[in-house]
């Protein structure tokens, strides 16, 4: 204990030891290059809006229309007396649809108190309805015979982000309990069993099998985890892959769901970008899950997908099959609960918007051709970027990519680098000598003895094709130098 | 562990422990009531706008435009083509100000990419640099040859509840650290502790003095954790007080100061109610440290005030001297970031309500005359309910209310209840006597023996006026019943 003026602390231990690699070194050296004046790329992070992707112009007049609602019945006046004197400056689309009107005016008034009050913790009643609707009709429970989504297992969140801590404080009673992680991994998780201080179990998808795993995979790395010690609680499955783009098979799927009832895990399913497979298909664990009775927790949210309003922090966790307490009368969601009480609900702005993710225009009203056509815009544009790069990629030495493209990154496998060269050296001089920013494999985990970079394929494509050439030329001589023959 | 179908899982001990009252059992039996259908007046919480509070027009306004950026230049045209050819049915007052239009105009050019990216894990740069200047406005720094604050040691967070997280998550780095709170304390504060596996160290402000305290207390609080083992590394202040809505004097923040620095402590002060005061004077903690090396965490909401944007969920968290981390090159700025890092950024609506919290209008702009008017409103309006519900207690057999009124709080002493009822039972029996929700003082700890109850006093005043005499009756019924003579 010192009594001096200046007092040096003894910090927790775990957030001292965390990482977070998508905004580390590599992201800080290229945001210092920037103040320099030199210009950067930054393919670091999914963030669209951040290199140009526009908002959904629907989404953004209800937001606005409710955060000022006062401003729907004056453009109801002010489209009338249009009608009525029509000015040759206006135009009939420079002002707000009827069905925009109308679901705000319809929106304000469910939310009774507006966007300034707290909420019930777990959220607006009328957007977990929502949701749970969006759910079964996803995942066409009627027409399969699945089980419905319970509005009341339905927690609104802070981004996908908020649930999962959530989830993983709750799971670690002890140090020695762990969660299975696939490797490579989003370094959310790595941090939050990291600071929960648990302990991190990693599970290996076979890359050359387009990141797929069969249950070997699985059953190895509980076995290990078991003879160190280690109790595990959960696996987690993040599907399309996060750094890996790769979108999971329904084999891998039912392996996973398998392989957590016989061992009595709970699945953690992070499937916050569903809406970004370019081809393929996106199956989600409650949909193959179906009536077995494993504890499951999904994740979706609003920053990805074609809407990508990462700022706004909205998202959800539903849960199905709540495990119950051991030496409680409680389950889980009384201490989901409890713990979005704590932090009084999630914000507003972010739960509306979670809304309207869910619930897009009618096919009948004025607002859907021009969302359709947004929609389809941003994924064509995002699927031709994905295209690019892998392109570029064959161009480049000893470079491989596995996987159907999903998500909003490519992880391309380094299999050449000089000796002694990591693939943090080789992001840190393709920053320094194109301005590109990517974010190292290491910092996402990898096997040992490869190396990776993971790029967002978010930037505008002329600057992707502008850049790209370049990076293949730096490539294929960075690889050959330093040669030790 | 158990392999069968619904697994009994082992959950983290502190979160099934944790407490939080303000949405605890009372609240909840208030939700069943009303869902019964009787009328419940909700004062168990600190949210006006639930209760009636309208929002500042401002800032929705500028709010409502950021959100949807494009109406800014709809709205220029449509004010000159009513200035060419006005119309009866529009008054200049139909359209938005040219300050308002200008400062959207500016706000979005300033955060760039608009409010759908993430932002700087800290926040908006501008935003940032803003809070700095007003607090060194509201300090008076310039005149008073203080300390100027620094817009990097600033961090935007949902709310002010997740700032506080931060610092005692870093704080408790093994079970046996401790951290002082005041009792009555806002739960927050003991669910945070308990949630980080840390101790509660309890002190106790003088009620008979209105809640202020000296040297001894801190002191008596400090020897005793000491004794039992602990390792104290911080202290807790909330000024004005919630729950005890009390208004902090000098004496007792210099105590804390001169305390902390010479045990080596933080301080920890929260001023979420700084606007709150309805007599008396707010004195921040960083204007009494002025230059003293004693380590600072100052928190601010947007969720209080006269704004009470409490659904939107932004704040700040301001940092003087931070402290040295033991055994690490690092100091708790960079650990602070490395965890608003992993929660990417606080959300973007509630950044910007923070960001006019701090710009109130120019008082030579258009939205000044109509701002002071509103918040003049809103305090009056506040100051006018707690006169009345204080006037109330006057009535009631054995109630006492100490402290300077401020915050949004009254939290009387119940000095007779029947002989084996708590303020539990007296509260639960309020709320189904008469509809009016409030919260035991148990809830937020109290001396032992007392009993109290918290009232957030925001409800209309028609609807205060209603309930008052029919909890006085209620109360001096209560007490005298059950005699044990």
């Amino acid at each position: 204990m010192t009594t001096s003026s200046e007092p040096i602390i003894q910090v927790n231990q775990n957030i001292l030891e965390m990482e977070y690699a998508v905004r580390g070194p590599i992201p800080q050296r290229a945001a210092e290059l920037q103040r320099e004046g030199k210009p950067i790329i930054f393919c670091n992070i999914g963030n669209p809006q951040a290199l140009g992707q526009p908002s959904m112009t629907y989404y953004r007049q209800v937001l606005s229309l409710v955060e000022d609602p006062s401003k729907i019945q004056r453009e109801r006046q002010l489209k009338q007396l249009f009608e009525e004197s029509p000015v040759s400056e206006l135009k009939d689309d420079d002002f707000i649809s009827d069905d925009v009107l109308d679901l705000s005016e319809q929106i304000t008034r469910m939310t009774k108190n507006g966007t300034g009050a707290y909420t019930e913790s777990k959220g607006f009643d009328f957007i977990r309805e929502a949701i749970a609707e969006f759910i079964d009709k996803r995942d066409d429970v009627e027409g399969s015979g699945g089980v419905k989504s319970d509005p009341e297992k339905i927690f609104l969140t802070t981004g996908a982000s908020g649930g999962v801590k959530y989830v993983i404080d709750l799971l670690i009673a002890d140090p020695n309990d762990g969660i299975m992680i696939p490797i490579p991994q989003y370094p959310l998780y790595s941090a939050s069993i990291k600071k929960a201080g648990g302990v991190q179990v990693d599970y290996y998808p076979d890359e050359d099998s387009d990141w797929t795993f069969s249950r070997d995979v699985l059953d190895e790395s509980l076995d290990k985890a078991r003879q160190q010690g280690v109790m595990v609680k959960g696996i987690v499955v993040i599907n399309p892959g996060n750094p890996t783009g790769a979108v999971l098979n329904r084999n891998s799927i039912d392996e996973v769901i398998q392989f957590a009832k016989e061992n009595g895990l709970v699945i953690i399913a992070d499937e916050v970008y569903q809406e970004n497979i370019y081809n393929g298909e996106f199956i989600s664990f409650a949909k193959a899950l179906g009536d077995l009775k494993v504890p499951l927790f999904s994740l979706h949210s609003i920053s990805k997908g074609f809407y990508g309003e990462c700022g706004h922090r909205g998202g959800y966790l539903e849960v199905r099959n709540p495990p119950k307490v051991q030496g409680s009368d409680l389950d889980f969601l009384d201490l989901l609960l409890k713990q979005a009480s704590v932090s009084l609900c999630s914000n507003t702005a972010g739960q509306l918007l979670t809304y309207l993710m869910v619930s897009p225009p009618e096919e009948d009203s004025h607002s859907y051709v021009q969302f359709v056509q947004e929609k389809k815009n941003i994924l064509r544009d995002l699927r031709k970027k994905a295209a690019i790069v892998r392109e570029a990629f064959a161009q480049m030495e000893g470079v491989e990519c596995f996987g159907e493209t999903g998500a909003m990154y490519l992880f391309p496998r380094l299999n050449k680098l000089p000796e002694g060269k990591t693939d943090f050296d080789y992001c840190l001089a393709l920053l320094e000598e194109t301005g590109l920013c990517t974010v190292n494999g290491s910092g996402f985990g990898q096997k040992a003895g490869t190396n990776h970079l993971r790029i967002a394929f978010l930037p505008p494509t002329p600057l992707l094709e502008d850049v790209l050439p370049r990076w293949i030329e730096f490539h294929n001589r960075y690889v050959n130098s330093y040669r030790t023959e």
